[in-house]
């Protein structure tokens, strides 16, 4: 692989994306997405003792079912990317703990697919894995326990707020397989100066525009060129700011452009506000929604972004800012 | 790079360790290592508001230090590896916020050091980075109010129990220097059922011994092969353990063994009970003692490894048990 223009890793002997699973709750399988999950789930717990493991299990689930279909065993896989929104990681430590894979966590908030997906790229052609999996996950009931208010409480929310959706993508990379990830692009963190944690979309748009604008200038490349181009959980505020930040540098995203927060829920019913977020978003979309399409040829072409707002409650209560970040991976058939 | 036996990447072009730096706090200043920190801090707060902000300021004097020794501008650094102990890793956001440097955060409690420098390794030999940047902090005072007890309780810490460095260490690779990065490891989650989060040290050790076990087999290389090999933290307890989990597998790591959270504090003096964890403590002595006897050629040939313990508050009231895990790198000037 090599770089081109500032920020961007192209990759001269693609890594292909040889399977993939998407598992979601009970909201999700309600959502405009139901019929692209492998698995749903009606049970919150997922038949656990608590949210934490619950949504350790939804990643368990999520890689047993991608390996399944990749016809590989556990011990083939070389390398497991995964990180979560929980303090420290839990569920991707407890969720991946039994596979007995080599395990490099990844933290970048609700950025963590893109992360996950483009290391376990680098890694296949850079021959430091055969295979290598990649995954996140994230529990409405677990997010809020830990970020906001106790479910319990009822707290009412913003109407910038997101709905954590309670989901997990699995993608598994090695040498064979259609997919292929042709470039990737690591995000820079920025931070305009948003404070309002309520208010994520806003906090991670001025991120997605930066490292789109730096892909399309590296790549020479424009959204057209493109069959679509997805922003990970920007929701409703969010996608709006991102579309006139680049409309400000002269980039027109237009009908191509599609925000994973805004395609697992019907904002008119389900009641989610803003839209939908967390790390199992971006991952269920991507391994629900846009893999089985460019698997089926629906889609030859995408740029896939993953956003992240970066804090904590601690930072929040400390008065700092929400930095964002995002990464790129550029997927096709072609 | 290739894969060679299980679990080990080997560079084939070995990528080098242009430059790095570590700095700690004040008790640090007072122990056995003092001389080889680059800079220490008689303020706890570091001048700032608090521990949280005085952790991300421990970040970026490393990176700060480091990107000054190799004189290069932070422009010309592609890709940063960086994570710590605190929720959401916010000491690596607020710390390497205004640096600009593409970010992807890592996790593996306190094992991220060797993770961040094994993945800034394969993007440098890969060509996904022509310079990569890698450190991570801790800081006892921001560690003990996220996993134990507000530091006015006083609270009594039990024998097995370990004290956080006030640290940070950076490593800077490129493809020019003396210190070459010629194999590593990423290890699995290995979990003995240890559910006593102040006995880390025992979680930690099996882990470690887990990846030198096979990082020994699949390079057919011994201890004695070496002239050091180091540990992160696993302290009195842990370290006992190790030596003696490999001694099981027929494996002497004898009188070249060294633990980094034994080495930072003096025990007799000091009162940190097991000695020294933290991620900042393995990245502080890798950044300040190790790499520095290797640029001075009193180390020719070592193996490090860094140790982390993956829970958190939440796991252990849950109930949940500590599984460990340990990556590995070896480093040398031959």
């Amino acid at each position: 692989m090599r770089r081109i223009g500032k920020q961007t890793i192209a990759f001269d002997r693609p890594p292909r994306i040889l399977s993939f699973a998407a598992v979601a709750g009970k909201k999700e399988a309600e959502g405009p997405l139901a019929m692209d999950f492998d698995q749903t789930f009606a049970d919150t717990r997922l038949e656990t003792d608590s949210w934490e493991q619950a949504e350790a299990q939804l990643q368990k689930e999520a890689l047993g079912l991608a390996i399944d279909k990749s016809a590989l065993k556990p011990e083939d896989i070389d390398l497991v990317f995964s990180g979560d929104l929980l303090n420290q990681c839990i569920s991707s430590v407890f969720g991946l703990r039994d596979f007995n894979i080599p395990f490099l966590g990844q933290y970048g908030a609700c950025s963590t697919m893109a992360q996950s997906l483009m290391m376990a790229a680098i890694m296949v052609e850079s021959g430091a894995a055969r295979v290598a999996a990649s995954l996140t996950s994230s529990h409405f009931c677990s997010a809020e326990r830990q970020f906001r208010m106790p479910l319990e409480y009822g707290g009412q929310r913003t109407p910038t707020a997101q709905w954590t959706a309670t989901a997990s993508g699995c993608a598994i990379v090695g040498n064979w397989g259609e997919i292929k990830i042709r470039h990737a692009l690591a995000g820079r963190i920025v931070d305009l100066g948003i404070q309002d944690g309520a208010n994520m979309g806003a906090a991670m748009a001025p991120a997605a525009a930066d490292s789109y604008y730096q892909f399309f200038q590296d790549t020479g490349t424009k959204p057209y060129d493109y069959d679509a181009i997805f922003t990970g959980d920007l929701g409703y505020v969010g996608s709006g700011l991102f579309t006139k930040l680049l409309a400000e540098e002269s980039i027109d995203v237009g009908r191509n452009y599609r925000d994973c927060g805004l395609m697992i829920f019907d904002r008119e019913t389900q009641d989610v506000h803003a839209g939908a977020s967390g790390c199992g978003c971006s991952a269920s979309v991507l391994c629900g929604h846009v893999l089985k399409n460019l698997a089926k040829g629906t889609y030859k072409n995408v740029l896939f972004a993953s956003t992240g707002a970066l804090m904590s409650p601690t930072s929040q209560q400390q008065g700092e800012t929400v930095p964002g970040v995002a990464h790129i991976v550029h997927l096709s058939i072609t």
